[in-house]
């Protein structure tokens, strides 16, 4: 097991919401079109004038108080977002900056789109096991609606901003990640994008309005995902020593509506023990996860002493699970 | 120490070089302005069907190529890019496709604009500490071209393009990281930005051309970097437990001469320790470092036994050093 406890968890939204009601006015859809095409009661979403850094840092500050923490008791930020605030520098850097961390902390960002997370809590691990950190602040934050196409229906309305920010520290051992497993399958690196935003498309190399926006082929995501998932899941639980009836919480990626469905067929584990924000959230991204873990939470599902299974799928496509004993 | 040991190096460049007088031409300055102005004799240039994971795959190919492994020996990759190929996915998906990693290969990416691969090297290490992981990648890849502004001299001229890899085990605890700081201070954040690329600013929340482009105030960043530097360094060294004399090379961020010139002051070690790439490739963002580690193995003046000191400046603005046992 890699030593680590989750000392406290934190969360913000945008200011504003939109019910699926109110898309189906704004996008000229008959009603109860978008609520039974997305699953998606209402989403945040950002003002013009919020950004993504803002965000990002009043989750963090909202773990820091949960900890009764200030934002010098952070030895590391690790930012962990499914896309940036600018092509450079790092989102970190905006985050420090609205958080107010001591200038010269260390940060980066770490990406793994929406499983960015989980990404970053392993190597959160890892590094607190070393000693030379004490306590590290990781960061999820992203406003999908920025690139979101409006006219796809499959690839928006399921979508919605926010941000949440866990404190971890090394602990005394008890805590930990009993079983991790990530993959990806590159097959899949079309299956989700933004194809603008870096070197690949952009004014210089040739592009167009609407490589800045997401495309998905959710179809094709949810075949590459029921094709690899039992087989991942099955050596993730073997890996933790363990069965499924010893995982006590499913925290899983709030990806779509056919996607937690097919998680909780594949999982055999009473529906209760599975955190669902889907519907008052959408899907916020590499936000997701920790969102649904600071739920888990806030709500007493997630207590000391607790097995709690982390799963989900991402652009990439990329795959993974964590065990973490709390 | 953090034990860690450099395997093998690779590196790539695109097909296409440019120097510095082919630059006054094209660009209508009198003979000899773009090797004044920048110090760069010729830097590397993608052409437009070059992509910046194909560059990186390739260094990664070159850097298993040199240990005599596979692509399946890689347990893990981590690229470590300043900017990405696209918004989204992370660009690792990519170069795992074009080196031909095995589907379901662990990866994700870390980012600290140019000091992206000195974080993932520290982050590698920590992860092999723990003996989950073999074997580990780390592949800068970074395509500057893309987003240059030829009608500013000080923000293009100095810049190429180019890729590096590193494969990284554990060892048996004799080579490590003996010390490493980084910091960010976000004052400096916006001292060197690419403004464009993510939520920030894009078609649907506003946005011109030219936020596309990258922007420097290298005054601001020298300022900031010279304040900040020497005490950084003090404490590096301090953390080391021996002083300047016991390094053997110093692998610096090729970022200008102004830059090298300033790291070449404030260290006092003789001239021939000091790695230097850059009139051969320009900066090459955060490829820049992994290759001038590359040149460092490939000349014999990093072998094993010996000290090496990696130092830089990234936007952000991030400071970075790191005392390595080879």
């Amino acid at each position: 097991m890699i030593p680590v406890r989750l000392i406290a968890t934190g969360k913000a939204v945008p200011s504003h919401s939109v019910t699926s009601a109110s898309l189906d006015l704004k996008l000229g859809h008959p009603a109860g079109y978008t609520l039974r095409k997305s699953g998606v009661l209402s989403r945040f979403v950002a003002a013009p004038d919020e950004s993504q850094s803002q965000l990002g840092a009043a989750a963090l500050l909202d773990a820091l108080k949960n900890a009764s923490l200030r934002p010098s008791d952070i030895d590391l930020l690790i930012c962990a977002c499914g896309v940036p605030e600018q092509a450079l520098p790092n989102t970190a850097c905006f985050v420090a900056e609205h958080a107010g961390l001591p200038p010269g902390t260390q940060s980066f960002d770490v990406n793994a789109s929406c499983l960015s997370f989980m990404a970053a809590f392993r190597v959160a691990a890892s590094m607190l096991a070393g000693g030379a950190y004490r306590r590290i602040a990781i960061v999820s934050s992203d406003l999908a609606s920025r690139g979101v196409d409006w006219s796809e229906p499959e690839a928006s309305m399921i979508f919605g901003d926010g941000a949440a920010a866990v404190i971890v520290e090394r602990g005394d051992g008890s805590a930990g990640i009993r079983a991790y497993k990530m993959g990806t399958y590159p097959e899949g690196r079309r299956y989700c994008e933004i194809r603008g935003g870096g070197t690949e498309r952009n004014p210089r190399n040739g592009c167009e309005p609407g490589d800045y926006l997401f495309r998905m082929d959710g179809k094709a995501v949810f075949r590459l995902a029921v094709k690899v998932m039992p087989d991942f899941l099955a050596e993730l639980m073997q890996e933790s020593g363990a069965g499924l009836e010893k995982v006590d919480v499913v925290v899983p990626h709030q990806a779509s509506p056919l996607g937690l469905a097919h998680a909780a067929r594949i999982l055999d584990v009473p529906d209760a023990k599975i955190i669902k924000i889907f519907e008052t959230h959408g899907n916020q991204v590499a936000a997701s996860l920790p969102t649904a873990l600071h739920e888990a939470v806030m709500t007493g599902r997630a207590v000391t002493g607790q097995r709690l299974l982390m799963m989900g799928t991402a652009a990439g496509l990329t795959i993974g699970g964590m065990i973490l004993d709390l």
